[in-house]
């Protein structure tokens, strides 16, 4: 049943990431859960399955529905609420993603153009909304009103990080705390929520599901802090992957504001005019790479992001050892580990 | 407690509208669930606030909040959720109109510059998304699931109507079916469910139910057909009021349907220019109220509303008599005479 590559072994040093030990320890309830996602994003209006399906067929990770039935599986969860469960945080996941590419005016998501260029900022606005409420509907259904809390609570704190990173768009002065309060708000809360939801399932005490909530959220922000530092790596343009999208963008993320802090008179005029006055230049990326490497912001970042990781994988000392526990803790490292 | 003219009378031809006179009969709920929205539409991010009571203070007549207040209060409901529910359907109209701004690219609502003007389109679909999920935080509150499930599934069908709505602009062979579909996931879809709301928080009878849903669903239509009837109303401009919005957004409403129906060539031609192909000219609107009304469009789509507002009033029959109920079913009649 399961892809060749995932059945090789469950062992850290064989080459198969945490990320696909973990798939294989759940991958009957993924399974399940792809298909409810399918079903659920079906309307009689055809405009909303195609958008749909363009996002969340393209091969994203999962990484988010992933911690909801592990955080389900490893609490000893014997119900089928955390496959709709599991479905909902990919929902809203997508709902946001939607959102974001209009907010941001992206053109790429995932390697493959994005929605709002292929069908315009308005169904991508409207799908985003309707995954939203389908999300919710698939809720209801879990019959767990804790869990309801959770989720809209995480939805109501992720649009105050979007709102939030507005304002440090374009501007130098955004302070570390702000932009970790952003990081915090729009992508960790997902993860800690999706995490903790799973927990909350299964009925588990106070202390195991403030654990939970505590790795998703640890696990977020080194996650959120990698791809911001990804995002201004050299290695990763010469293997071809896409950087500079924050740079283009204007948006001030951790590596940026420290290369800032450290910058000389030159550099300074160079971030001033590439990051808020504009307009950028063709080698502009490459002298922004550069900087961020030379000034060591890029191995500061990192530095903090196995900081967050570490914490992540001590949060899990909560919970009894199991092997899915253990893959998770390596998934924290992973998240790491992946940069270099 | 109440504002001098509520208190003049209950009568029908005293000159106070029969909204005026529900609003009376349950104001103190009203005031609570007004406390309410401002309560939760704040936030420590500024901007949230700032921009939603921007739009939810702008004299807009909480229509549907007070649906599901009277709902309630006819019902017999002795518990406080009903205030709670009330505030989340604010806020979920509140936030499809934000985005139905930024959709339509609109520059007014309710005679004031649209926050998509004052504040830009990113932040108003931000903040439309966090009301939406304060919406169902609130549903949770009220410790009904059933009630999370209406609100839910009325919001997917909303989306679904604002992406049908998509492609009925500039479309001038919408047929008259998928016009009344449209209006009825759009604007129908969340009367009903206010109404039906309040029923099943005082856990009434299917019947009695089903009876509230039946009356909002026609109600929202009534209102909505005069709305579009009324965008192409000479009188209403003579006083001043905002007229051809949708005619400059392209949109095919039923006047428009009808009078291209009925049109000779020089007024297909002219419906073809002004509606799909463009460029429109100064004295288009003029002249479109004039096809409009000569064509018998505006008497037609104005004798469907009163149908719809027929069907509205006898859904109440199954209900028993009360103050409630007769004003309920005079707000059915007033919803069409307003345009006189």
């Amino acid at each position: 049943m399961l892809a060749p590559e995932l059945r090789k072994s469950n062992n850290k040093d064989s080459g198969v990431s945490p990320v696909e030990r973990l798939l294989a320890l759940v991958s009957a309830d993924m399974r399940a859960t792809d298909a409810l996602i399918h079903e659920r994003l079906g309307s009689t209006v055809n405009l909303i399955p195609d958008l749909a399906r363009h996002l969340i067929d393209s091969g994203g990770k999962r990484l988010r529905p992933l911690l909801t039935l592990a955080a389900a599986h490893m609490a000893g969860y014997e119900g089928s609420g955390h496959i709709r469960l599991a479905a909902s945080v990919e929902f809203i996941h997508t709902a946001t993603l939607l959102h974001d590419d209009v907010v941001d005016a992206s053109s790429l998501r995932r390697g493959k153009v994005s929605a709002n260029i292929v069908w315009g900022n308005k169904p991508s606005v409207l799908v985003g909304d309707y995954l939203f409420s389908r999300a919710f509907q698939l809720m209801v259904e879990t019959g767990e009103l804790a869990v309801l809390d959770i989720l809209a609570g995480a939805s109501a704190v992720i649009a105050e990080g979007e709102v939030m990173q507005l304002k440090s768009t374009n501007n130098l002065a955004t302070t570390e705390e702000h932009y970790l309060r952003v990081v915090s708000a729009k992508t960790a809360t997902l993860f800690a929520a999706a995490a903790e939801a799973g927990a909350v399932l299964a009925s588990r005490s106070a202390d195991y599901i403030a654990a939970m909530r505590r790795y998703g959220d640890n696990l977020g922000i080194a996650f959120q802090l990698v791809d911001d530092a990804l995002d201004y790596s050299g290695r990763q343009a010469l293997m071809g992957k896409s950087v500079g999208d924050d740079f283009r963008e204007g948006k001030v993320t951790l590596p940026v504001i420290i290369a800032y802090v450290r910058a000389d008179d030159t550099a300074r005029r160079f971030w001033n005019r590439s990051i808020e006055t504009g307009p950028q230049g063709e080698s502009d990326l490459d002298r922004a790479i550069t900087l961020v490497e030379e000034t060591g912001a890029i191995s500061e970042t990192m530095a903090r992001a196995r900081s967050y990781a570490n914490q992540a994988r001590q949060a899990l000392s909560a919970v009894a050892p199991s092997e899915t526990r253990d893959v998770l803790a390596d998934i924290a490292d992973f998240c790491v580990e992946r940069a270099y």
